[in-house]
């Protein structure tokens, strides 16, 4: 018999919080995205609660957001993720890391070192999610006058992606004999110089790293336009997901496991992980209030300039504390527009409170109490609709310690989330299978 | 009074052991140059001895020497430098840790991150090696078909150090206010934008990681050619040196120093310190046994392909067992075939102890008792001809015990090496000012 599915959580950390006003809620540490012993602390906790992952997005320049907005962003000053996830490998033992680097703006060979080197200091815990970078700012800081089109960048990662994998098998899993009788430190007929030349990369190898524990670091994708979708069935093994209703991620599931059906990949070897922002409490009203309190604490200049680009017109002049008036058609998004305008209807939002939430974080959340939203996690599980989530917490320490001391022991009950480890590596807490050396049996 | 001067001293860590035949002694550890549990307990060793710092070399490609020799080499799975410092920095409190980063095969944003990211995470321990890299085959792994010209390199390296400290300075110290009252997490006036446009680079910034603990990671330098001489001279506050003898050393010292002095720049604002091999035994005789031992493990085809190269003939032909033949002055390096002909006479070596010699370890290398090896370190200080040393160890972990545990001591009670670090940071241990930001006050 199957056994029963579960969920698979990994916890979204860089930024630690992804509501813009984090870092100011009561009780909270305002240094938390900064601070080695905090994050130290952070990985600790979600490894003793059996997360699967510990995830780390990246930037390459800062946000491109109005000075306004930027000086009151905690993401201006961030560890860079691969060194600082080398660190979190020392202090945990199973928690998977994943860390994000550029296909864009960085080199295959890097790439490859970087992410073997880290899954043989941690054991086989390391995942690589890979991006393309959108943010245009960070082409200023790579030399070049603009940032590629996205269909380039979305070839180049293709290639990047193979050629990675390729430095990867450089090496037998049983090439280094280490004789110290014969004198033999490895057997130069189990190496494998990968020679590739094509249209964007040319990569020789080998690479200088053994093969890492994993065979392939786990390999993360967004996966969000059309060509990312693409990418990710053809490449990912997990996708960090932006579906923000159930409906929308069982759409988003049926459309990624239909493209890998299409190319003859196994459905099961990819696992759908969207974002979910979390609020707890212990009843739903109290769980509602601490989001109401987060989000007031939305400065009025970054809430009033994230609800006109929504709506594209200018909220500077609707009365903050009335209803949403009624929002003629412009060529901006219908998406956001249509999205805000349900949004403010569903809570019943003031303007200023809508604007809020809006600069806060739009995403899926789910605010309730353990059940609520176990409930809730559960409700897309059985769907189809993923395979667990990314969660993000809205505080610190005492919102991701919520999650993990009384979420997560609900989910245990009932039988929906791991109560121990099964596994060492990353791969073996996701359920994929070890991928096999291209280039040797 | 000024302070009597005293050593500094590094470990060069990367490989683990300079000599080829180290992974075979007995009782060491053939896998020590890939195993973090062995990496961290060395580490700590160090750290209990008060070393400066530990040093990792780095290789963007294979080592090009024939098969016959590579495949006896234990450099050919060696963890990348920036994803093993941190994690060594968790298991450290005080030891400074230095990493090579290439400035031909690497970005100046990806780089001042990096070493910054390690500064933050180990509280001010961070140095970064600044290599143009030297292995033509580095260029087959990135991409161009030819390795860049020595002064194209050098060109390109004095852009780049000079932008990685401009992006270090992005902030002021006091930029980041976190203030939750207000809401306002950095002072944007406290902000630069480095804005770069030169000839090889161009980089806007600005940096998104506050300023690092020590201002600036120290910035560390071979410095062997008359480029790389001056350069040092321009920008380094650690070399990494190769002198061979004593009065190599005082030349060399004496050189960069005066290079220094043209530009303006203080001597003591330069710590030289030369990498030597050393070897330590309860007596002469036995340490010299044990280097013996050591090279007797060098493989014939790697000796004698080590010799050949020397002397610029074919040393094959040659009986191993007697005394080096006369050699016929060739088109070869006249130094390595002269070094190699006073090498086998002052000791007195066979053809075949010669050859295992150059393919152990040919460079600087102190034999002897804690005593003799003190000598020769006290020498070398009061000549002028270093500032200290960084050290490579014979094997490991007896090689390097030996050292920390007998020689250490020995240079401890003639107070010529700290009892106890005094600072925190590696700047402090080295004795190196902290450099003022070059936008703020």
């Amino acid at each position: 018999m199957a056994r029963p599915r579960r969920l698979h959580l990994g916890a979204f950390m860089r930024p630690v919080g992804i509501h813009t006003a984090w870092w100011r809620y009561p009780g909270g540490l305002p240094d938390a995205n900064f601070d080695i012993r905090h994050l130290a602390r952070f990985a600790r906790e979600l490894e003793a609660a059996k997360f699967d992952a510990f995830f780390m997005a990246d930037h390459l320049a800062l946000l491109n957001m109005p000075v306004e907005a930027l000086k009151r962003s905690a993401t201006v000053t961030s560890f860079d993720p691969a060194t600082l996830l080398p660190a979190l490998a020392m202090v945990t033992e199973r928690i998977g890391l994943i860390a994000t680097a550029s296909t864009t703006y960085d080199q295959p060979f890097h790439v490859a070192r970087r992410f073997a080197s880290l899954d043989h200091l941690s054991g086989g815990r390391a995942g690589w999610n890979v991006v393309t970078t959108s943010n245009p700012d960070a082409a200023k800081n790579f030399g070049l006058k603009h940032h590629p089109e996205h269909a380039d960048r979305y070839d180049r990662a293709r290639e990047f992606v193979e050629v990675v994998k390729g430095l990867w098998d450089s090496f037998a899993d049983d090439a280094f004999l280490r004789d110290v009788e014969s004198g033999i430190f490895f057997d130069p007929d189990r190496m494998h110089v990968l020679d590739h030349q094509g249209p964007h990369l040319s990569v020789r190898g080998p690479l200088n790293v053994a093969r890492p524990v994993q065979g392939w670091p786990v390999i993360v994708q967004a996966g969000a336009s059309e060509a990312g979708r693409q990418l990710a069935a053809e490449t990912a093994e997990v996708i960090f997901g932006a579906a923000g209703s159930l409906e929308d991620g069982r759409r988003f599931a049926e459309d990624v496991r239909g493209r890998m059906a299409a190319i003859g990949r196994d459905p099961d070897h990819l696992k759908i992980l969207p974002a979910c922002f979390v609020v707890v409490g212990d009843t739903v009203e109290e769980a509602r209030a601490r989001r109401a309190h987060l989000d007031g604490l939305v400065h009025e200049a970054s809430a009033v300039a994230a609800l006109s680009i929504a709506l594209g017109v200018d909220a500077g002049a609707f009365d903050p504390d009335g209803p949403l008036p009624e929002i003629p058609e412009t060529n901006q998004s219908k998406t956001g527009r249509e999205r805000a305008i349900a949004l403010a209807r569903r809570d019943n939002l003031t303007v200023r409170q809508l604007a809020q939430r809006l600069g806060g974080y739009a995403g899926l959340a789910m605010v309730g109490t353990p059940a609520t939203i176990a409930d809730e996690m559960q409700a897309w599980l059985e769907a189809g609709a993923s395979d667990g989530f990314n969660i993000m917490v809205s505080d610190l320490p005492q919102g991701l310690e919520d999650f993990t001391r009384k979420v997560v022991p609900e989910l245990q009950a009932r039988g929906l989330f791991r109560r121990d480890y099964e596994g060492t590596t990353l791969r073996e807490h996701l359920g994929l299978p070890r991928p096999e050396n291209r280039f040797f049996a």
